[in-house]
């Protein structure tokens, strides 16, 4: 059990990290494995004080050394779902989870452009994790997304499992397709059924399937906190970081703009400032 | 004429000036000689993202470094005053001014605690600015309070113009006061008057003077800016940082807790960002 669950390992969530370590508090960052941060990717960065012109891959290399060395626990995947029990949090990265007393969100502020029927199946024909719901579909129909890295897993795992996948057009490489994997031409655009799942459009086709996988980098808010208020594509904070749910806080680019990694970094530290107040402050 | 002026040079007004020297708009950082500033004399600052286990010091220096570096353009001295003229503002320092678009109140925590009167006599009788006010005293008797470093100064021209100075207990060295200077062992305790001041209360005795002049590191946010709200001794802004007065920004520990330098450095980011858009974003 930790204190402190924190869910993103951009400049938000490790400057949580550090100000919760620096209090003594145990913390577990949560974050994918390729880390597809626009911080990542930015030739130089020059408006964050204290590091002037740097690299986006160099200054989170800084911060996450900064992090490790403070005693920060890392565990590498996307958290699916954050359930309450009452007294802490699990969050499900799929077949694995972790406990902790309070959780901060921050997962930058990538939400994923869901299809048309997405949400209303999830937990009836759609699914964000192969290895949990895989053995649901044994000898069956699937389609399936592939946008993440652990995609490569997934499809093995449920290529030997299930009857025959169609996989949605995707920008992995897969060297070995399995025999029963066809790759799509068209995308994926529609998923429908009447109580469950039974077929998704691709381009202008609808195919008979039982189930769609979905493996992507990122959980809409729906899915991983049902009831947690938004604001469009942001998650709403009052000024201590609190969202509309006791004991979950937000921070960074998930909360609106200005998107910048001062802003982020501040309101991380805010983040798990609040977080320690109160039940274990 | 600046594009922003930035009152105060913490971690909030340094972050907010390289936000706008990054986008190439002319800033001014007015700031006190003395850094009295709480971070200057923090031993170990641990939870700021970036730069781990620093002294306050050592983080100031780098701070300023990369301000200095990108262009920013600093004035020593202390805002007394900022005056709205309708398409700008003017920074008055006493006896010097700065002009500019916009402006960011980066003060830190620290409000002077007034004295009773104090702020009911402003311009009649009690005044922050030696040289600009002295001459109205011409061989006149006045008390004194002295707890900057400018104080050493305004005490050396104020005491060739008026007839006697009760200089209230100061923690400052005077090599070589005056012979008009009376150093009071009571402290100054409240102001009074009819229409003008014509006494202050030293320790239990009120003594007859036809002025006060008053020197310190801040400036009451009702002298500095009339008309600004407020909540108790911190500054009243949105989530863009905007004051209640348009064109003025407040950011960092002036705006209320948690008093943190990732806090307020990210404000200052945000700060700087708002002030840019619209007029000349």
């Amino acid at each position: 059990m930790f204190d402190i669950i924190i869910v993103g390992g951009g400049a938000a969530g490790l400057s949580a990290a550090i100000t919760a370590r620096q209090k003594g508090k145990s913390v577990c960052v949560i974050r994918p494995k390729d880390n597809d941060s626009w911080i990542y990717k930015a030739e130089k960065i020059s408006n964050y004080l204290g590091l002037p012109d740097i690299s986006g891959e160099e200054m989170l290399a800084i911060f996450e050394k900064q992090a490790v060395e403070m005693g920060t626990e890392f565990k590498i995947g996307i958290v699916k779902q954050i359930l309450p029990t009452g007294e802490s949090f699990f969050a499900s990265t799929g077949p694995d989870f972790v406990e902790g007393k309070k959780v901060i969100i921050t997962t930058g502020v990538s939400q994923p452009r869901q299809l048309p029927g997405e949400s209303r199946y999830v937990g009836r024909g759609v699914s964000y994790c192969g290895t949990c719901d895989g053995m649901l579909y044994k000898g069956k129909t699937i389609a399936l997304i592939a946008e993440n890295e652990e995609s490569h897993e997934e499809m093995q795992f449920l290529s030997g499992v299930v009857g025959k996948i169609y996989l949605a057009p995707t920008k992995l490489h897969f060297s070995d397709l399995p025999e029963n994997v066809e790759v799509m031409t068209q995308p994926m655009k529609e998923i429908d059924g009447t109580d469950l799942v039974d077929k998704v459009l691709f381009g202008d086709d609808w195919l008979q399937v039982d189930g769609v996988f979905i493996f992507r980098n990122t959980t809409a808010y729906s899915t991983l906190i049902p009831g947690l208020d938004t604001d469009g594509n942001f998650i709403k904070v009052n000024k201590k970081m609190e969202t509309n749910i006791d004991g979950i806080y937000a921070a960074g680019d998930c909360t609106g703009k200005p998107l910048q990694i001062a802003k982020a970094a501040g309101e991380g530290n805010v983040a798990a400032l609040s977080a320690m107040e109160g039940s274990f402050g």
